[in-house]
């Protein structure tokens, strides 16, 4: 029985609100660091219920699909690669409430220094996201192969940021607790990155039908 | 037409195959750290493109199951969960590559102190992913729940580990740059247990129906 697309359209929906909903996470995580808003990151580690919900209903739709339409070729891709994408946006929530529990202690102690790069990364990251999901809704290979070259970028400003604190460190000893819970964030961002990357090259097998997870760049 | 038993026999040969690779590579990548052996470190590098492989393999063979065998029930929740589940192992094995780098790198530099959790927090993580594939491959719902409840254990040693380099940092700035690697490396262990958790909590889903992925330990 081929899948109604009406059910094709109905799941897409569920993972563009998903992908919303995370993006929305990051965003938030971030700006309760830069902002010191302790209580925006609090809300961001409450709804993160919300981002669980929608990774668990998508699943369910998946099963379901392939246990009741039992769907061939471009369908049968699609699902498949609809329950992979769904396990990296909830991982990529995770991160976001990592970083929302960093922001909460950092908030407590004194600034260490204006954050600069942090938000950038967090801009691209948050970019990386949505269009890893545009991507995979109107299967283009093009924006997914975009998206893969703009890891190196986040990757390039995590070593910045990393650097950068350590020096800090070695200046001053008392700055180490929170030097060390910014290199956190750092981290968990360009694992958002990696997350999104994740799923771009996901997006590009199902198109394809060729596996480029494990490709070097230069061969995409 | 159910899925043959000698396609699903095979498909969890590959798994387990995958899974022992995996297994090596964490230990090796420890070891090459503890013993200072950067030619380990390099083997495990080189070795990741094995992993790569059996990823590859079996998510074509999940796909070519589900296409052409069109399986129900049972068989198509073993066959989705090991599409899952080679994912994590995958990003085990890439978490153990990172160790081996930072090895490398550390390797290079006077020892800062000897190795003491961190090989214990291998030895964990280790365990989690055989006893995880074992709980998969058995249906054995009680062994990926003792999986998920070692997982404390990892995150406790990894609190530790990041507490006395943060003190040792504190105490000599001269230690920063190796301090901060040896806390990637303890991060890269926890992230490991986290994976080991997230099959075990798969595998529970597949022998109950029920997703305990985003429980509470109490609720498991």
């Amino acid at each position: 029985m081929p899948v109604r697309s009406v059910e094709l359209e109905h799941l897409k929906e569920m993972i563009l609100k998903m992908a919303m909903t995370v993006e929305a996470a990051i965003k938030d995580s971030v700006r309760s660091l830069v902002e010191r808003d302790s209580e925006l990151a609090r809300r961001v580690i409450d709804e993160d219920r919300k981002i669980n919900t929608f990774d668990v209903q998508i699943d369910e739709e998946c099963v379901r699909l392939l246990a009741l339409k039992q769907p061939m070729g471009k369908d049968l891709r699609f699902i498949t690669t609809a329950m992979k994408i769904t396990t990296d946006l909830e991982r990529i929530a995770d991160n976001a409430v990592n970083i929302a529990e960093r922001a909460l202690e950092l908030n407590e102690e004194p600034l260490l220094k204006p954050y600069i790069d942090i938000p950038k990364m967090s801009r691209i990251a948050q970019g990386m996201v949505r269009d890893t999901i545009d991507a995979f809704i109107n299967e283009d290979k093009q924006l997914a192969k975009d998206v893969i070259m703009r890891d190196d970028e986040v990757d390039d400003l995590n070593e910045t940021v990393i650097k950068e604190l350590m020096f800090i460190m070695t200046q001053d000893p008392s700055t180490v607790s929170r030097a060390v819970k910014i290199s956190y964030i750092s981290k968990y961002l360009e694992r958002i990155a990696d997350h999104s990357t994740n799923i771009a090259e996901t997006v590009i097998y199902m198109v394809e039908g060729k596996i480029i997870r494990h490709m070097l760049p230069d061969q995409i």
